[in-house]
């Protein structure tokens, strides 16, 4: 996709001094005060604003959203696999219809910022790869608007599942760039099995792996041990990260800081959406011991729950109350997770506010970063690869 | 202040079907379809969005947000008495005047839909009486906007700050409607000299209690023995409140139930914010044991913390979040605690969607409540006493 020239005036990088940021071919090529507009370069004003880079989606579930349908009322028991079962049931009787869905969603995340998605997407046995096909129409036509990439997540488990392996083989095949996996204890019931498969399906296909783990506690942390001994017997250093990771959430230290040597020491990445009901890592310790931490939304109203606004500012914003920050440079970290951690996870390597990035930019009122994340109004503008994509809280490409 | 005459039309109370709402001298005298506006009566098109009633803000703290005053980096220590001392001393280097900054907040209360707030304001021996005077003349001033009530609240501490006593004894006859105090073991060291003297001052006042609770765990729920024990000698059932109450957020059922069952007999509040990173009372819980409960913005961008937007539908989300509500049946009982319940709490009779009650109202998208609730767009129009005293997200009445 060829980028686009774009001259944005008048904002403040990051909150800082004013500037005008010169964008050419999709690439920043410049960052100064009275930049002149090449001819054929589109202009926009920021009015003084703050120009950040783009927000990271890391984790979401594009091919599930009810966004659009309708209201309804959520009917799930409280388990984790009731919402499992109960969401297979539903996709087709509702008609979940993933590539309709993602596109929504994909349209919300423009519209809020984002530039960048990780799209866990359900594989299972009911279903086969409609999750996958559907998610990747919406990867291939949004190109220019968001960037998406794809798990192969086993939602409703790989062992528990027959016929389960093949199928997230062949989405592999098909185009996923990432090997998922699930609760290995929790929802299997067999996590030498789930672990050997899905490293062998990263084996196979050459791919890195981001797992879910939700296990809380002792068991999480005996996962989280059979996760680090094969990311190390593999030498899959650098390629794996684990999702929600709650039992770094303990309050016992002896559990949780041997857990955060290893994951420092294989360059294991976590990703936290700072949820106020379960325990959650303490990412400000993580961050100090070197680990990458990213961040997302995870399910955008769907038959998990009504929550959910795709917007990474307001995630930002739960990360900092979950983590109880209330300094500017605490707030700091939870916006980090939001965009350089979660560029840092996906490894984008043109990611960033600087010159030769990618001329990804949003355009939002706040004297300062922090007062963005607390009041994270509507964006005024957000631009992909020099391109304006969304307006004012609208993005410019209709959803279907 | 004589309330006014408004045919709202075409909005869906509580979501239910359409219906009109007609309010006269300031009540609400018909909920129904087609009705005929009288002689003088104004009229607004709702255009089938939710009608809600008056959200009920019913913990601030008015005299001291730093809104409006830009943007301030936070640089206080991570303790309480590091966040209190703090404050104390910013107060007057920052001219966080009471008056300017408490109807700034009630500006933005009621610009969310916020009908009325219950604030507790600082009494300290540094200043005196400067944040009772100036939240009292806020609350005499945007009387037709929003209603106010104070609590007197010693924030540095009664018993450690000798002189704290009389001001309060003072506020409190100026007019603080509500007795305030704050953790009798954390703050004070003396929680029989704190309790004693705060439920004197209820006694000689006439007036009730309700009291900053944030210690955790064995010790909050010691000091809230010791202010059950007093309720119950004097006879102030149904006239307490325990505000945070974090010692309810214990895992340990056998420290929480007494607890409860005591509450519930004594009839003692209770108002939580939902808080993120702290040990919060399961609302569910409390409410199937009878306890009316309450929440509200606490702190709205002071020199605690960067957070908040005095809105209490986000607040509702934020409590729905932190108690892991994913059915609307659970997540109304979050909407119950900042409407409902807060009436509940501060014994406002007039409260509620129906005839004969104030003409309390909130137009806001939303196919449901809980649509509203995650959602939280900006209010098409507040209405108060019959009166639109905010329109789109804006209040009609300039701040300071």
């Amino acid at each position: 996709m060829p980028g686009a020239a774009l001259l944005l005036r008048n904002g403040r990088p990051l909150g800082g001094a004013l500037a005008d940021v010169l964008v050419s071919d999709g690439a920043i090529a410049a960052i100064g005060t009275n930049l002149a507009a090449p001819a054929g370069t589109a202009v926009e004003d920021a009015g003084g604003a703050l120009v950040l880079p783009g927000l990271v989606e890391a984790h979401t579930h594009l091919d599930k959203s009810l966004w659009g349908m309708g209201w309804r009322a959520n009917d799930a028991g409280p388990g984790l696999l009731d919402k499992i079962d109960n969401e297979r049931k539903l996709k087709r009787e509702l008609d979940i219809d993933p590539a309709r869905q993602s596109a929504r969603q994909a349209a919300l995340s423009a519209a809020h910022g984002s530039t960048h998605i990780r799209s866990h997407v359900d594989v299972d046995t009911d279903h086969g790869l409609w999750g996958i096909e559907g998610v990747m129409a919406t990867r291939d036509s949004w190109r220019e608007v968001v960037d998406i990439e794809l798990v192969a997540f086993p939602q409703s488990g790989l062992m528990r599942r027959p016929g389960t392996l093949a199928l997230m083989d062949a989405a592999l095949s098909a185009g996923a760039e990432i090997v998922g996996g699930i609760d290995p204890c929790g929802i299997d019931r067999d996590p030498k099995g789930q672990l050997d498969a899905v490293f062998a399906l990263c084996q196979k296909h050459g791919k890195p792996l981001d797992i879910h783990l939700h296990e809380p506690g002792e068991m999480g942390a005996f996962s989280m041990e059979l996760i680090i001994e094969r990311t190390r017997a593999l030498g899959m250093a650098g390629q794996v990260v684990v999702s929600h990771a709650f039992c770094l959430g303990s309050p016992d230290r002896d559990l949780v800081e041997p857990l955060i040597t290893q994951l420092a020491a294989l360059d294991i990445g976590i990703m936290t959406t700072g949820s106020a009901s379960r325990p959650v890592p303490a990412i400000k310790r993580l961050l100090a011991a070197g680990i990458r931490v990213c961040s997302g939304s995870d399910g955008i109203r769907d038959t998990w729950g009504p929550y959910g606004t795709a917007d990474m500012l307001e995630r930002a914003m739960l990360i900092g109350l979950r983590n109880n920050f209330r300094r500017d440079e605490d707030v700091a970290l939870a916006f980090h997770a939001c965009t350089q951690g979660g560029a840092d996870v996906m490894r984008i390597a043109d990611y960033g506010l600087a010159v030769g990035k990618a001329g990804d930019m949003v355009v939002v009122a706040g004297e300062v970063i922090t007062h963005a994340i607390v009041a994270h109004p509507p964006r005024r503008l957000v631009v992909k690869c020099g391109r304006v994509v969304a307006r004012d809280g609208v993005c410019l490409k209709p959803a279907p």
